[in-house]
């Protein structure tokens, strides 16, 4: 079902960024799970804005509030349902964009497509949403158990993490500011980040995810491949630009003998230039895909734009607003593969008789 | 639905590289459109193999049979189904294979997945599937009249296309066997695939394509962005490892001051590095995406592998590979275009009040 | 997509009798609707309880709260999340049950199915779920502008109102706490309930839903035809055991001489016993269906049951419960229907080349 | 989706009555079911027209073609395509009705909906679809092993099979023509439908149908309630008027106190008033459930019409046509039966974390 995610795992999400609250609905959760409150408001608090200084400052709780499908602490198996209140909510900042259209934001197309739009903070445009994937995300992550999904942030603009993910320590990444477990790519990033903040702007950058103990045979093979799957999740975030895996673009430049994984006979490979995918099923080995970013399009500098009747317009970012968006988004990127995961997962468990 | 493609309107399909035939269903594709029938023969020749020199060398005639849906030359809005029999198979050529797990196919998951698999040229997990989508892409290029889509190899190896598609002229697309509309480089592609062939290796490249007058709205708000839902599609072609749209991965390289497309009073957009979609949602300007396909993994050399057992095998492509796959690539990511498009600008009617 | 009512309107919702809230996420609802809230809380007033001396007496003050998908006053094309709270809930009135399994209740099945389950008040299993179908069918009907949705109690245990609906003024409806528009059978279908609340005991009945003003056209062909739809919605209320269409089972007594509903010139009917649908799609004439109601399972007298260790014991509902469910079942079976009906109308938009 | 039948395991299909196929594509069926190909053959021969005297004298060979999803008589998990093709057509037979609205047929219907249709036989309103139907669920019965599906026909115009069906044998089912399993009224409804017939009239009917040693479990608790997609798949089959389950429409005649099922210490019920099915989900008791079918609307007779400018028109059915379809209609209801529960049977397999 299209503005859905997932397919027999699903969940269905509403809010607004000046809204009165986010929320969602997980459905076919399966039943006997304990949920560990806590780890869901970890992840929260790694998505929430105000962390750090190079992020917005914006100061919400983001409290997730569960209001059926768990009892006594254990999923019932019964729809989840869950809101998030909004609040600091500076509405006002928003009126004088009520008529104009920001460049590169969903004003114009929203306008044109629906006829009408919630202006303020940019309504359901805005990457608020992605509050609910964490939630769903959460709890998708306690299903995987054994299963261990770390992202990070790999470029800053043109400052690149160069080591292979292999010689990072994914224990560091949530020990700076950027979410770049190498400390001394992490302190570059950092600076870039803040001179780009300085001036007002905004700055690019990628993310790495790298899954970990995912067994043989999750993914279907022809419309619903793990990797198509995984890429329609990451290019439904704001601000996605790409989306690659495995040798991803590089690979496109490589030949076929050196880019074929050779196997060892305990079926792991030598190289896994596959990304741990082959004809769209797991392999075994890690999964690693990356998602490219642009920079905001909110700057806090003036903007000649266009209003709704085509009147040249100056706008202007007002309120508080990322400069680079990819440390919030490592959590997003976590939780979006792992309900993917989930969903393919569950999935699998249907697909061969000797499960029976 | 996983295994689908589309939301509303749907394609499924069977078939395996050496059973009967491939087919598919075309489900709720709307009535009264007069199909012109050489344009899907068109599109089938334009994928089949055989075609050149630097394609694989297999004869078939890849001739669509319509079963349903189509009466007196007309779609009548009942699912149109149609078969593609399967001809010229060396299913012998692949006796040597059937316990055996060759690097970076697809034999080694199925099996794990499903406990069987039909391994006669790849089975399921045979890039011929796309047969099927090339048939429901070419009826949906037909629904979108006005809209024009054109792919291109801009890259096979290390050569590059470098001139921007807005300075090629898409009508000499087919002019060469490479289909790169630069003659220039085209050559120098051609040259590239022939060198690699001759070495029994493979390689790889990227597609770019570029979408002309889509209207403004097409693509949903928050699950089924226009960018996610092309991407999946993209992501499901076999090889293929990366999808990118607008600025893409350079876009993450980008500050937002650089990166913001300013609007013109006429709505169009001074810069388009959004690729034509803001928000996930068409805003009139050109869609323009690349796909990266990594290099083939049959190679008809020995390659050191292993058995479904564990034993240690010496594997050997035989029989008639493509040395590059992107050339053919080309009208199956115009048709996967086609037919999300198609999808979105159905589900489009449906969402305001104002069409009613 | 299985638990979501729809195709491409749906509905997903959540909430347990004893749980935090109801709710529920539209999604896909066109966006320019102006809402009348106070239409909504019509219908909710209507389905809700206490409301007359033969349903049950919880008071419950059944408001909803929307939370997004609705700006200024107007739908705005996003998801429309809303909550119920729950209040009143006598929690404690269950604990008596928690282990114990109340005949032709849920509460095997569930233990069963899911290795834990909600007790309270029937958790997951209690028709309290039908007050966000109320509030999705409320919205419905106002997109469904022109069109009729009468629904009536047309029997209570053996007494029938037995005039055809043509003859009835659906605008009585409301005016007896039973909803049957015959004020003389009204009355004796009120005598009928007043008994056997006495007696502690419950009844069945039925409600035949009229739909007027449907355009030709309306359902799908094959596996969505517009009856199948509609009795899956209606199957799925608690306690409904049947669902007929047209001249339904006593149809399958005629003779096709008999059943065969000639044209008029104007391509009306001179009879309808098709009950306004052929071949799966409206015909333009009234469609009409009948739903059958089981008695509510709980009653207020002791009876023999066992726990879920298998050990015998004695069940008695306390509480305040429904002796008749068909009176409150009316709104839901006109929210239902019109929620099907809207689906199916949206869908509609998308068959036909000619609306492009 | 709709157009499709079933959630997780699905049917899609195609095919009009005098087109050049039948066929349909069976996605997600498990992997490594050893198919009975004679079985499959045994259901189509069952539903094939020219059987006796009673049914329509076609002859058609009715043989299904799998085209792939199956390998050395193991289904791969991969999708299972096939087809009907179709013989023996005397389109010519219905050239005179081109233009003309057979009353309580789909042509009006349909060409009002789409602007077009195939008229020929009915196009794709012909009840040949349900082949489509008889080959998916002869494979859904082979993957249900030990789940026993019986159907039967339970009622000819006024002529009623009495007996429960506890009391009936059902291996008799198949020794007379129209399938009633009490030999004596088996007779009687014979002797009914064959003076019908020379009447060149038709006549309506019942088919109860009972399912033994389905688990507990089956069936999702809100949407998609067992009863409910059993009742859709059968209000989807042509001529299909009416569904109940348990105690029907008889249950809504009855108290509380006389309704319910007791419980026996092993979890068995005294009485099975609720059909095998509480809340939405199997609790091991047998299901059984009726469906009604209206009388075939092609009568050998003329009838006034109207063609598709509003003339009037004599209309008279000829060729060979089923002057009774319920005994044809046998094992479609089991084939759709045995659909419906074999894909709850695989979602049930993902709903709690026990099963991991």
């Amino acid at each position: 079902m299209f503005n859905t995610l997932g397919n027999l795992l699903s969940l269905t999400t509403f809010g607004e960024s000046h809204g009165v609250a986010y929320g969602g609905i997980i459905n076919n959760f399966p039943a006997g799970l304990t949920v560990d409150f806590d780890k869901i408001q970890y992840e929260l608090d790694r998505r929430k804005p105000g962390q750090s200084a190079i992020v917005t400052q914006r100061k919400e709780s983001d409290t997730v509030k569960f209001l059926s499908g768990i009892f006594e602490g254990k999923t019932t198996g019964t729809p989840i349902g869950f809101i998030i209140e909004n609040e600091n909510q500076k509405s006002k900042d928003y009126d004088h964009i009520a008529d104009s259209y920001r460049p590169s934001h969903a004003d114009f197309t929203y306008d044109q497509k629906f006829g009408i739009r919630d202006y303020r903070g940019g309504g359901k445009s805005s990457a608020r949403e992605t509050i609910n994937w964490v939630v769903a995300g959460a709890l998708a992550k306690q299903l995987l158990s054994g299963i261990e999904i770390n992202a990070y942030v790999s470029s800053v603009g043109d400052i690149f993490c160069e080591k292979p993910y292999q010689d990072l320590d994914f224990s560091k990444t949530e020990s700076n500011a950027v979410r770049c477990p190498d400390a001394e790519t992490a302190e570059k990033m950092i600076e870039r980040i803040k001179e780009i903040k300085k001036e007002g702007n905004t700055i690019g950058g990628t993310v790495t995810c790298v899954i970990k103990n995912v067994p043989v045979g999750i993914g279907e093979p022809i419309f619903s491949k793990l990797q198509a799957e995984l890429g329609k999740a990451m290019l439904n975030i704001n601000a996605c630009k790409g989306f690659e895996y495995g040798s991803g673009f590089c690979g496109a430049k490589m030949t076929g003998k050196e880019h074929n994984d050779a196997f060892n006979t305990d079926f792991t490979t030598q190289s896994n230039l596959s990304g741990g995918i082959q004809g769209g099923i797991s392999n075994g080995m890690d999964i690693y895909f990356r998602a490219a970013f642009k920079p905001v399009a909110t700057i806090l500098r003036p903007q000649e734009s266009v209003d709704r009747y085509g009147n040249p317009v100056i706008v202007e970012g007002k309120g508080r607003h990322d400069p680079c968006v990819v440390p919030r988004a490592v959590p997003v990127v976590e939780s979006l593969a792992a309900f993917v995961l989930a969903d393919l997962f569950l999935i699998n468990k249907t697909r061969n008789i000797n499960n029976f």
